[in-house]
């Protein structure tokens, strides 16, 4: 057995701290509000299986080989086209697919961020987006996000306290509808304070958009790549509206970016799987696509609204608690300096309740707050919900 | 528009040699051994389509959604077993999924390669393991190989001349079976001198081989994985054999090695299609695939015959050609100091017969030899073999 020595990036890379909980989230038994995955009822199965058994048989010199790297064209010609629609204006060639958007996340760091370049995240922020920034052995400038915007002024000034010692400072990173993990949504007011500031300060903005079509009232405020669509990456995915299991998300970029990108994945897998991009394709062919998003929009509305007034009913009032207009997610806070890792530990063992605590959301080490919770209202009944949420209401009574 | 700052990573990206032919590839009215796909016509695309019906039908809780990161355990179990027969002792958790085996090998690159670390690749090598190095900035130590083994003296040689300047050398990378481009395999006797060498030496191997189930007559030596299980990840694929459109390879390797390309794939893609996954153990449970793969062995042999027969009747005896037993590929070398680029120019400037030039495959820079030419036989009718290989055949005799 010889001992293998590691690189410096992979001594870099560090366990989620969510899939730590995966084996509660999976035991039947426990009421979990941890996961962090689509409710697969959702997915339309029995179209999904049709489009592929047409893809084999009818495509089968294009969906059983290799594809391009950039995706099949017929795919990414759909894509554009609903991009133009929601005011990013798109042709085929600006957009590729990708092996889910945690792909294009990752083409986007390998070709942007050099060891020890400052990346820009928000606090809090999807740990995917961590665990990738810090494979690349990012240091981490973090801007806090509220209910409504991200804080500009301390990203500006962090910025450019970094600048000053040398650093640099090049990719901001964010997710503007349905946060995950709080389920805030960006103001159109705060995206064009985003915008202003990302073009004062030269950064290259990454938007990751895998809940914005998941919206339960109005549309959110038009993606930030519909204005500055020369400084802005599109990540965008059909994981929450159509199926996680088929790994075709997609990037509308710069073409320059692309092109760079489309170099990176020729390394990093070749293609992605072109029975998945065919499945979607014959999907879209022979599905209305909106009825199926109306009927994702009003199960997780219903699981949202659910959750809210068990919340309500069974929670003492100093424990805030997000009310997101889309998404998967709720953030509550704690009041005071309690800890949610505690309770977790309390949760489990008392009450067969899971949730996943915030803290693992935040880019700084040591110093992250410990009294935020991530809830899920994706997973469970609402009948299930309420009993969960009835049982940690009683430990949140009884003080943490 | 922003001008976009790269990173030194994608700086060093190159476009794919092979890619640049691409056009001519799918050009019907070229006659083409350029492509490097396997024939479509092999896969068993009525059996897939079922087994993909089966696998959104029946088990979509998990076809369509997110997966493990190392894949689902059923296929994993499946090729351990397999891999237990070809004499690589394996369990279920000695072997993780990836998207295509193309991954496999960007993720043993990404943990054990830095900037800058020597990596010794053969000579001739597959060039997406070439820009896959590449794209992590390594540099290239180029050994030998022939039609029977790899010249380890000279890999020890060089190995030794860059440690003696400080550099650091880990890896070792090679197809032994039917290797891409040459078609060669590595003897019983070149394989204990190449573990022999790596255990002196102390280098960790990387056993590519994705061709090995498609021998035309015995099957190959055993995988060095065999040997020394320790110092090897052994990479497989059913591109060849199955489809490639499908992106499920894998990686069997010591697990310490796999727990940390683990989490670099949950930064890269999280998980592998869930779809392909499901789709590949439906189709094993259901059909005979050893019945199957003697029909792709008959298939690619009876090309192979063809191919061969028409080279030893159309081309002049000073081209010597490789006699490959498995595989997709024939290499070729002319006499002298003959150009195979400029030859290509005039094959299908002339002619309309593609061919891959083999200076690609060369690690160095500038001093490749210009005079190999890779040749597929999977793609083309034995009668377009014929033709095609006669009028290569009237530009060979006309001299280059």
């Amino acid at each position: 057995m010889t001992t293998i020595l590691f690189s410096d990036d992979a001594d870099a890379l560090r366990p989620s701290p969510i899939r730590r909980f995966a084996s509660l989230i999976n035991d039947p038994s426990v009421i979990s509000f941890a996961g962090g995955v689509p409710n697969p009822s959702t997915f339309p199965a029995e179209a999904l299986a049709r489009a592929a058994g047409r893809a084999i048989r009818e495509k089968r010199e294009e969906a059983l080989q290799y594809g391009p790297t950039a995706g099949f064209p017929a795919l990414r010609e759909r894509i554009a086209a609903r991009l133009s629609e929601k005011g990013v204006r798109s042709e085929t060639a600006d957009v590729h697919l990708t092996t889910g958007s945690q792909q294009a996340l990752d083409l986007v760091a390998r070709v942007l961020v050099d060891p020890g370049d400052g990346v820009v995240v928000e606090s809090p922020a999807y740990v995917g987006a961590l665990a990738c920034f810090r494979s690349r052995r990012a240091r981490f400038i973090a801007a806090t996000r509220d209910e409504e915007r991200l804080d500009v002024d301390e990203l500006k000034r962090r910025v450019l306290a970094v600048r000053s010692e040398g650093g640099a400072v090049r990719v901001l990173y964010t997710i503007p509808n349905f946060q995950n993990p709080s389920g805030w949504t960006l103001s159109a007011t705060a995206r064009e304070e985003l915008l202003a500031c990302a073009a004062e300060l030269d950064l290259f903005v990454v938007e990751d958009d895998p809940y914005g079509e998941v919206h339960f009232g109005a549309a959110p405020p038009p993606p930030l790549a519909a204005s500055d669509p020369g400084r802005v990456a599109y990540l965008g995915s059909f994981s929450k509206t159509l199926s996680a299991g088929l790994r075709t998300g997609f990037a509308r970029a710069p073409r320059e970016l692309l092109a760079k990108m489309e170099l990176a994945k020729q390394a990093a897998d070749l293609c992605s799987s072109s029975l998945d991009q065919w499945t979607l394709a014959f999907y879209f062919e022979e599905n209305d696509y909106e009825a199926h998003l109306s009927r994702v929009r009003g199960f997780y509305a219903g699981q949202r609204d659910a959750f809210l007034e068990a919340v309500a009913a069974e929670w003492p009032a100093e424990v805030a608690v997000s009310r997101p207009d889309g998404g998967l997610f709720c953030w509550a806070r704690l009041p005071g300096g309690e800890d949610a890792s505690a309770l977790l530990s309390r949760a489990l063992e008392d009450k067969r309740v899971a949730f996943i605590p915030g803290e693992s959301f935040f880019a700084g080490e040591g110093d992250a707050p410990r009294n935020f919770l991530r809830l899920t209202f994706a997973k469970e009944s609402p009948d299930r919900m309420r009993e969960g949420l009835r049982r940690l209401g009683e430990l949140l009574r009884g003080g943490v």
